[in-house]
């Protein structure tokens, strides 16, 4: 009997209707002759409400004690799924990130799970078939109650997927699926049937929400298939998997995009091998995040570009000038009000003409690339922040984003 | 350094104002050169809120899930007070029943604690100082979350008082102390400056509910001084410990009563060995619970009359029917709206006249009595419900019970 492990988004379970909603749900996948282990966040706005009686006693909590705080959220709802399962006869037992034995790094706040001692959860699969478990949280090896921060609820339930060997995890969030760019933004923005864990990966680290970079990660170690669907409309959403052999035709898959981009160059550096580490230690330092990076030699020595977020452009600014004593670079220049845009697909690997295609696109449309930036499965241009959306319906219309994929093209 | 237990019930953490109010009464005993544990409950209504949500679900949740449900009530304030604590410069570490090493039986809803593993509170009391555990829960051997039922926080204080060897353990509720009587319905009631494990163990049996039964006999059997006060107001409140030798003098101590009291008589029963225990055997097994007994040989058979709770009368009558054939009694009579008045004091197991005195006092204001039941340290007497409060008006007069006890009285 095989076991699927479901998560369901703290909009799904957001109140008593829904959590009754998840639970027929539920009882359709076990009656279907499968071993459920469900993953659930805190109700809706329970964590607002939870940082908010905090934040009347103090400004600064300290994160041990938000961890003691938060994870009663999830241990609320386990209780409710479990009575609303109970109601309609179906079996099931509540556990609580420790009881599942969800075992995280000692860093509260934001810990990573570092095993899953998966006892309990097969005694109680065996015995009632439906687990249910909290997620975002675990406890570590001294037995402190830890969250697992952003994104956590997928993490967990991925991780539990692989420490159970679980034929699939489906996350359900309020979005159907994986779409090939922002629907909110491009009308012919498609969902996609499939995506691999790599083209996923990008996606997510480019902003698309849909699921965190690291519950990815983990599916991809450990080859867990994920399904991302939605828990309000019965229809089908993306399966991130390992692509198959037929899939790389299909050069490009996705679409990702994002403003408040800033760029800054550093002209007249010294042509010496340790100006490149001095100075981009130094800004790692302040917690300055450098996304492209850019070097250039002239006769007046050497030229470095690099993006940044508008909003850490003040501090870049400050720390650079910190270092003109010993880099003595001529000056700094800066531009800001700029986007960058990404097209991401693993066919591309295999493609060289991908990327040329890109450029002739946007110069077909007037729009000038500021940076380029390239990886196996990505090139993301940065442009005029005002060009970025139609540089994405350009992008998306000439690589045929919106036309259906053919079936064959995944392997299943 | 010596450590003492608070405990501070659900009114005394009402609000994140009350929670910070509490935060500074501890400060005031740490800053004493005490190490201190805090139990608490849920803030006010939050243990309402929980049980709102999964009557919403089901009129039957399973108390497995209810006790992961409620246990997050008291997790909420324990994080809450660790910040408020922090802010203020106090150190202090909150845990959960489980973390605190409250060991319970297996017994959802109303579990005993069976031991308490003090090895974490001792490694946090010799750092910190302060440590803060939730009140009312526990796990049980197998790692299952368990309440335990009514007055739950006051004996995981008691008993973490025990297991510590605590100086005292200091009881934070609504009311200022234990009084004479009730100061709801007798102007003249008094707080008492102590009272023996003993007296305040009939007091709550008979119905005086600042303190749970299951918590005195705890602190009675680990010999922990109870201190009963209120958070709110700064007053000396009730002591609760080993009488002093001195202190029997004080015949009477304090005046308990109920009302909704039914007498039920079972005439004509076989004058047989087993007639008792058929009778009785049959009415626990439908959960009727049965105060005073008494049994009477009349030349027609025996006659038992027992007093119940009004709202059992009907099962009560129901469940006799039953044994009629079993039986063969000639009849049942029954006589409502009655009421038992009790006059509780250690001092009496040597002054035999005490009972005598109360049934003068009740015959003097033309007060009959129905039943009679007496311990070493209580005489109660069944009376009509309307001359309830009289009965205990001038029990409470002519046994002195407003007049100041003396202050030697009591062992220190």
């Amino acid at each position: 009997m095989s076991i699927i492990v479901q998560k369901y988004g703290g909009t799904s379970v957001g109140s008593v209707q829904r959590i009754e909603h998840v639970a027929n749900r539920i009882i359709a996948t076990a009656a279907s002759g499968k071993k459920v282990v469900v993953v659930v966040s805190a109700m809706g706005k329970t964590t607002d409400e939870l940082v908010g009686l905090a934040s009347e006693i103090t400004d600064e909590p300290r994160k041990r004690e938000m961890d003691m705080l938060l994870a009663t959220g999830e241990q609320v709802t386990i209780a409710l799924l479990a009575m609303a399962l109970h109601k309609r006869g179906q079996e099931a037992t509540s556990l609580t990130g420790w009881q599942a034995g969800m075992i995280t790094e000692s860093h509260h706040g934001n810990a990573r799970i570092l095993e899953v001692e998966r006892a309990r959860m097969d005694e109680l699969l065996d015995k009632v078939h439906v687990v249910i478990v909290a997620g975002f949280q675990g406890i570590d090896q001294q037995g402190e109650i830890m969250t697992l921060g952003r994104g956590g609820s997928d993490t967990s339930a991925v991780a539990i997927a692989a420490a159970l060997k679980a034929e699939r995890c489906e996350i359900y969030t309020d979005v159907t699926g994986v779409f090939t760019t922002d629907p909110r933004v491009v009308k012919q923005a498609r969902k996609l049937q499939t995506i691999s864990y790599d083209e996923m990966l990008e996606m997510a680290n480019l902003g698309a929400s849909v699921l965190h970079p690291r519950a990815v990660e983990f599916a991809k170690n450990y080859e867990i298939p994920l399904l991302v669907a939605s828990s309000m409309v019965d229809e089908p959403g993306t399966m991130i998997e390992e692509e198959g052999t037929m899939e790389q035709n299909l050069l490009v898959r996705g679409i990702a995009f994002e403003n408040d981009v800033t760029k800054v160059t550093v002209h007249g550096l010294p042509n010496e091998i340790h100006t490149l580490p001095t100075l981009f230690a130094h800004l790692s330092a302040a917690g300055i995040n450098v996304d492209i990076i850019i070097q250039n030699q002239t006769d007046s020595g050497m030229a470095i570009s690099f993006s940044i977020t508008q909003s850490s452009l003040k501090e870049t600014l400050a720390r650079l000038e910190e270092l003109k004593g010993e880099l003595s670079f001529q000056g700094i220049d800066y531009e800001e009000e700029l986007a960058k845009v990404s097209i991401v697909g693993s066919g591309m690997v295999s493609n060289p003409g991908v990327a040329a295609k890109m450029f002739e696109i946007l110069a077909a449309n007037d729009i000038a690339i500021k940076m380029v930036s390239t990886s196996e499965i990505k090139v993301s241009a940065v442009i005029d922040e005002e060009l970025m959306v139609l540089a994405v319906e350009m992008l998306h219309e000439q690589f045929k984003l919106h036309e259906e994929e053919p079936a064959v093209a995944v392997k299943v």
